[in-house]
């Protein structure tokens, strides 16, 4: 007799019930060839007998083989593998029990996308990260937004609609925000022209996939937000650089390229540009407007964050002027509220809104109603208001304390900018100081190392004073031990 | 003098400050061209005097436009438009005043994609939606989940790091998920296998950029899942149709396209298939596996529905037997717990994972890293299996109770086969009734029609028996009224 008390697995410590486990390892037997079509089973008594449980629990498993069609049952007369199953070459038992089919590679050819990033250590040993401008989500009105959150799922009545509309954002959200974009940003829009993002990089990728073809080129600046780079990239188009310098994108070298060849689009980050914190001064925004007039290309003004600039209002966005809709305006609440919760947008005329919002149902159907509606909430309160009044400060002071403490401790290190906004500073080496030994020290972790301009960015929003100082005496004590490396 | 007061809008009801707006109003000036280069603007005390606000107001606008460039105040001389300004032609002020940049259309190049879906009325003026399967939200445990999740973000100390690793998913889910699917599915994975995606339709889409590429060819059932057809068309694959019947699609159908053909991917939804409901017998996915080996393409595996099959256990994921990971195992929770939670999964070979993350990072950055932990702790104190025991029975129940009703009031009008799970019935119309005729009725609104088919589903997963009898008595008016027009 064939000795299935080998090939039956028995766990009596596993929450899987004893019957279901009986039933899956016949199935296994079966796949992998070890049981083949019409063998004969032993019966139910014979086979608790064997394995040491109940009957029942045999028929139990028997019924539930035989639902599944993997096994004939004639009553009171025989049960055997189902004659339908194709034959198959048996193999070793114990190639079998260590089964893990995704143990190995995938053989098949599939597409291969550059890392965007160095790799993030996401072990987090590190005692203190140097992120790359997150806000501090310490201070930010979550607990406010989830109760909201909660008091919309508790509504029995109104829930059962909650994720519809969701594939452009809740009615309820864009129209919140056509009346906070006018009131924040000059924004003159319905709420027909928003579309409601996983946060801003989906907005990028949108417009990128929308607009690019491998026939397409596109002017960044340089350097430039890498996962940008690497979004265009993934489109097929061609990137050309263009210099960049504290004010930001050197439009007059835009015009030249556009004089010899058809540029498809212009991204730029005109507030707090990634990652050098320039802001695209007045005098190129208006001659950026007028060259995507001249030569018919598509701005991609990616404004993540407006929201936070200490030395004035934010300048108004590109996208407030007049430009006959050839801006696809990008913002987000990651930066505002918590990078975990990704809600951003993107503004662009209703027939362009309307392809993004047919790609955005093939990439994820939809955004999280509740959470879309929670958000509103808060900013109809004004409680969105209140929290960046109150982080705006708290930040303004974070940058001026950087600003002095590197000014006293690495000055004869660095050299940088106090941005005028933002939720960084960027900070250059001078060339005796590679950037990439001050990814050696244990305790501390740098996000956005920049090797080739021997640069880093210095999230300031995330930490408070304490911990700048911390992460600030760290690098001084590296940078110390590199000038007697060095001589 | 310039007519400045006809330039400056104020009005006293907005929120925005009023030194906001008159800042604003000149830098829209500036921007039309209306206020030219170097152009004197009237000292603070004479602007004030115009425009009836207090000088204070004017100077804080001028110190506002000063910060940003747009004019040049020298103190006790003059104010002046910046000289950098770039000279543009002057709009006519009523065109001005009306200025909508987003009212238009996107008038440069860009790619189209279809409508996958017939248009979703999104009003929903309806008072009775008949959606294609969706779970009863209000069995969820949401409250539960956002418990969880509220205890999350009030951890200060935790939540500054909330956000790492989102990318594939945070570890603690990624874990609780490895020992949740071996119990539930007899998978044997690690948690490197795994990524966390925002639903199964990223997991499909992700899988199809990766795979596919103009020279591909997709096999899909006929019908299929209209979404998925959409999302493997923009990634440029050509797709072959294989007939669909009672036990899945016809796999000797798929050996005979083999034999001609190269053939990259096969994407099966092997359980309850969307539309039709039925689930592949044993003997297909026998034969599929088979296929896939001899014939060397990937299988995509959506098995979104898996939780919930009543005549037996489910059926074991063909990603749960020997297939050198040729299989990408598609799963979702937004279909246990309620749609608008966007979490979902997709397991494969670690090197393909690997760049499916990459891709996800370009397309959103990552998931919510807080409902993903949230989610973690349902699974791992028994609160999702709790749940989905209870919701299990309400569906079969229901199942049950929307068959028998069918049977009995039209039983005329319709054919249908009672689906051993999911959370919808397809229900077939004869040819006398076209299924578009339902649409009319204006109290009742349907989501999933076909009208190739002639058929349309009936998702009883969210309705209970009353809200089921009405939806029902509803049809059998219409149906009846159409016996009558046609005789």
């Amino acid at each position: 007799m064939f000795p299935f008390e080998s090939i039956i697995k028995i766990n009596k410590q596993s929450k899987s019930p004893v019957y279901k486990q009986i039933a899956f390892s016949v199935i296994q037997a079966i796949r992998n060839g070890t049981l083949k079509a019409d063998v004969l089973l032993p019966g139910s008594r014979k086979l608790a007998k064997l394995l040491g449980v109940h009957r029942k629990t045999v028929i139990a498993a028997y019924d539930e083989l035989s639902a599944q069609d993997w096994i004939t049952i004639i009553p009171r007369k025989h049960v055997s593998v189902s004659g339908r199953i194709p034959l198959l070459k048996p193999e070793r038992l114990d190639e079998v029990a260590n089964e893990r089919p995704y143990g190995g590679q995938f053989l098949l050819p599939f597409k291969k996308i550059q890392k965007a990033l160095s790799e993030q250590d996401t072990s987090a040993t590190a005692q203190i990260i140097i992120d790359d401008g997150h806000p501090d989500v310490r201070l930010s009105p979550i607990d406010e937004l989830l109760k909201t959150y909660r008091s919309y799922t508790s509504r029995k009545v109104s829930i059962k609609h909650a994720h519809v509309g969701t594939e452009q954002g809740t009615l309820q959200l864009r129209q919140e925000l056509v009346h906070y974009l006018a009131g924040t940003r000059g924004l003159n829009i319905s709420a027909d022209s928003l579309l409601i993002t996983h946060g801003a990089q989906m907005s990028i990728y949108l417009a990128a996939q929308l607009l690019l073809s491998s026939e397409s080129r596109i002017i960044v600046g340089q350097p430039n937000y890498p996962v940008a780079n690497k979004t265009f990239e993934a489109s097929g188009a061609t990137i050309i650089e263009v210099a960049m310098d504290e004010n930001g994108i050197e439009t007059d070298a835009i015009e030249v390229i556009c004089k010899k060849q058809k540029i498809t689009s212009v991204y730029v980050i005109p507030h707090h540009h990634y990652p050098t914190t320039a802001t695209l001064s007045v005098e190129r925004r208006m001659k950026l407007l007028e060259l995507s007039k001249e030569y018919s290309f598509a701005i991609i003004e990616d404004d993540y964050d407006y929201d936070y600039h200490y030395s004035s209002s934010p300048y108004l966005p590109l996208a407030s002027s007049r430009h006959d809709g050839r801006i696809i305006y990008i913002g987000s609440f990651s930066k505002i509220l918590d990078p975990s919760l990704r809600i951003g947008f993107m503004i662009a005329p209703e027939n362009f809104i309307s392809q993004a919002i047919e790609l955005r149902k093939l990439i994820d159907v939809g955004g999280d109603g509740y959470m879309q509606n929670a958000l509103a909430s808060l900013i109809k309160n004004g409680e969105l208001r209140r929290h960046l009044k109150k982080a705006r400060k708290i930040y303004h002071q974070r940058r001026d304390f950087l600003g002095t403490i590197l000014d006293k401790k690495l000055g004869k290190f660095v050299f940088f900018t106090l941005p005028s906004g933002g939720m960084a500073i960027w900070i250059n080496l001078l060339p005796a100081y590679p950037v990439a030994k001050l990814q050696d020290v244990p305790q501390l972790k740098i996000l956005a190392v920049d090797t080739k301009h021997n640069a880093f960015r210095f999230g300031f929003a995330s930490m408070d004073e304490r911990e700048m100082e911390a992460a600030v005496d760290l690098l001084a004590l590296k940078l110390r031990s590199l000038l007697s490396d060095y001589g």
